[in-house]
């Protein structure tokens, strides 16, 4: 029977992928980008947009929720009976900034399709990714009457500054939310032909290093020889922080990492992100990273410390003979488990209390963290995805540990103790956060029925 | 009887303070800014200022001489006859833009006294330098009917933006400009109390240093961990610029250092510049510098290497987890006798080839050179000017080594084969470049009767 359900509802979602396609566009079009005030009135009618498709579809408890910020959108399901699983679908409205709009071939609010793809801004990163998971249930709760499991939406609008309310409202709100396990899509595929399951994320913690030395900027020539140049310095404690091996130096920064075994490094070693790979995406002119990993287990499974941003002195073009009175970078660290952001922070302090002369002052302001998280494989959750993505796609999906960071998904862990599913349907080439970002559309819809077998999956 | 001549010019200098004032009142007024096009006009307005004050003192063969940018004001008074010795006077009629402005107290080009000192861009850098030679020689010609010594006059308007045409001029000017020795007044003292004589000057060799990584900025999740860093790697290499030491390490770099000998640092260390005055100045927490050298030889007789600017990736408020493709930093070198900058250029690009890794492209612009200079303590010259101080302050001056560039002082001992003795009366704290910048004018009164004795000590 359940096979018979399952076929009339992908048989529905590929008659209705025309109106799959305008509810996308309808969405697309609203500039609800977080970042600007100005975008604010968009913001609350992205809003307002999700909470009316999530009660067309039938689901309870619909409400915008106010936050300090924007809004969070709610809606569930739950009459699926107590032995069906519930599952908590995570998506954002927001959207990265258009700029720089001379960039784009077509408005990036005005969504058109060329060739294979839909463009516009939002598109992949995560609107096509939330409309697939509604179209999804759409197409079950039209054709079955009722969906096998239960859900609840939680979507909220501030994914794109770093989410600065959603970890208080999962803390406020954890009846609410209690769920079996959430369904994340905001990762994505590596290529259109390997379908993917992201098991793992790496968490993040940012800094901003000040260096401050004399009291004003100096003469380079009359003071040179004599101040300890804060530039010279800030570089000088940027470079101890990794050692010839590529091993990045705090004090016990590896001591928390969560190691990898056999099984898990052949499993990653399935990943078509072989160094050719990275070469091709990145245009560098070698690779470079941790000895002893292979390129997906150092963006995915390993730590790193990064330099984000360098400014000290004068930096305009020309010559300006001064010996700068502070200097600053920008420095984060994407972390695993079972590391975690307070503990970096303290890490990096100790760093500098050991190496940083006394010939200069030193501040760290830390300006956000996430927390690493990780999945069982094995779960009921990621195996019912991989069944999905293998009927659809006819091959086993690739397991990966991807190198950026969901905070949501370790808040989930955290405050709701559940793990998260996370597939998508955007593709690495896809420009989120860059001019003429697109959403494949072939994958797209394949998305679409593979989350229809997922729902499914879950239940048999 | 050229005592009594010695007298009555000090006498008319001193009868005439007002007047000189006022005159530098009326050179200090014109906003000769050079480094903006939108003060051409000022730039010609002072040029012709100043040869109008040269044809005043008799001068011959004023001439305003175009070069590709600001024009260079020549004079000379050839009398003296074929025993006198003939003096090159150089100074600028350019000045630093006065922005930020609303640091002021009063109007930048509305000199202003205030208690001992009067307030204005440029007067002591160097309108109020240039006139107290004007003055002097006024106060010569006046009383005397003539000058004891042949002099010329070399004033530029570009010093302020690195004297682009000034090389060229010099080079194509050799038997206009040809003299015994040349009066460089655009160095300073360090107090009120200590006259001070600069016989040596550093040279400068300024860069800028590119590292380029990936092709585009990336994302620090996605990649961070195969790709390396281009602001990592270049704080990798600028660390690797100095040793625990604090001696600079580009291959060679000391190899053509003149050394310091005994008697020279016993000179050196008469000067008050000790670590208290250093510390006082800066505001560091605490000094540093080559290992082995007092601070006075370190800024003055030592070669340093210095980072002036740093950029690369984010550097706004908050984060923004970015892999930057490239990283910036303005590197310069302040020279001692016997480097050169070509050869300083070559050290370093050898420095890169040796250690920069393959993971990235370097790129060096060279952006600016001037040779160091140094002048023998013991010539006519540098002993006029010494007795001339000692006359007026009644102690000896003391005799240092400016860690400053003045290219011309190098330029002068290139293409005229002369040595220049350097002494001003701008103070160490009279904010040159910043607001409110002033003049002490006790001490440039002083300074007038001082050079008094300087033109009249060089026959006797």
């Amino acid at each position: 029977m359940s096979d018979h359900r399952r076929t009339a509802a992908l048989q529905y979602a590929h008659e209705h992928e025309a109106s799959f396609l305008k509810q996308l566009n309808e969405f697309a079009s609203i500039p609800s980008v977080s970042t600007e005030p100005a975008y604010e009135p968009a913001i609350q009618r992205a809003a307002e947009w999700v909470a009316s498709q999530l009660r067309a579809l039938g689901m309870e408890q619909v409400k915008v929720y106010p936050t300090g910020g924007h809004p969070v959108v709610y809606g569930a399901s739950l009459n699926a009976g107590p032995g069906a699983p519930t599952v908590l679908i995570y998506g954002h409205y927001d959207v990265q900034p258009a700029e720089p709009l001379e960039l784009w071939e077509s408005g990036p609010f005005e969504p058109t399709i060329r060739g294979e793809n839909l463009y516009g801004r939002g598109v992949s990163d995560m609107k096509g990714q939330v409309m697939a998971c509604l179209d999804a249930l759409e197409a079950i709760t039209r054709t079955a009457g009722k969906l096998p499991v239960n859900v609840k939406f939680l979507i909220e609008g501030e994914e794109e500054i770093g989410s600065p309310h959603l970890e208080g409202f999962i803390a406020g709100h954890k009846e609410l939310l209690s769920s079996d396990f959430a369904l994340n899509p905001d990762t994505g595929m590596i290529s259109p032909e390997f379908p993917a399951i992201t098991y793992a994320l790496r968490g993040l913690a940012y800094y901003e290093l000040r260096i401050y030395g004399p009291d004003h900027d100096l003469h380079s020539g009359l003071f040179g020889g004599v101040v300890h140049n804060p530039a010279q310095v800030l570089c000088e404690l940027i470079a101890g922080m990794h050692d010839d091996q590529g091993r990045v130096t705090l004090p016990g920064f590896y001591d928390s990492v969560r190691l990898l075994d056999q099984e898990e490094r052949e499993e990653l070693a399935r990943l078509p992100t072989d160094e050719a790979f990275y070469l091709a995406q990145t245009g560098a002119p070698a690779l470079w990273g941790e000895s002893g990993y292979r390129p997906a287990e150092r963006t995915g499974a390993r730590p790193t410390l990064e330099v984000n941003g360098l400014l000290s002195g004068y930096t305009g073009s020309g010559t300006k003979t001064v010996l700068p009175a502070w200097a600053m970078a920008k420095i984060s660290m994407r972390l695993v488990p079972d590391q975690d952001p307070e503990e970096v922070y303290r890490q990096l302090c100790k760093y500098l209390e050991e190496y940083s002369p006394p010939t200069i002052r030193w501040e760290v302001l830390d300006l956000q963290g996430g927390l690493p998280s990780i999945s069982d494989r094995h779960s009921p959750g990621v195996l019912a995805l991989s069944k999905a993505l293998e009927a659809v796609w006819g091959k086993r999906p690739l397991m990966k540990r991807e190198g950026g960071s969901v905070p949501v998904v370790g808040q989930f862990q955290e405050y709701l103790g559940i793990q998260s599913v996370n597939g998508g349907f955007g593709l690495y080439d896809d420009r989120a956060h860059s001019p003429n970002e697109k959403l494949h559309l072939p994958t797209w819809k394949r998305g679409i029925d593979a989350l229809i077998h997922f729902f499914y999956n879950l239940v048999e």
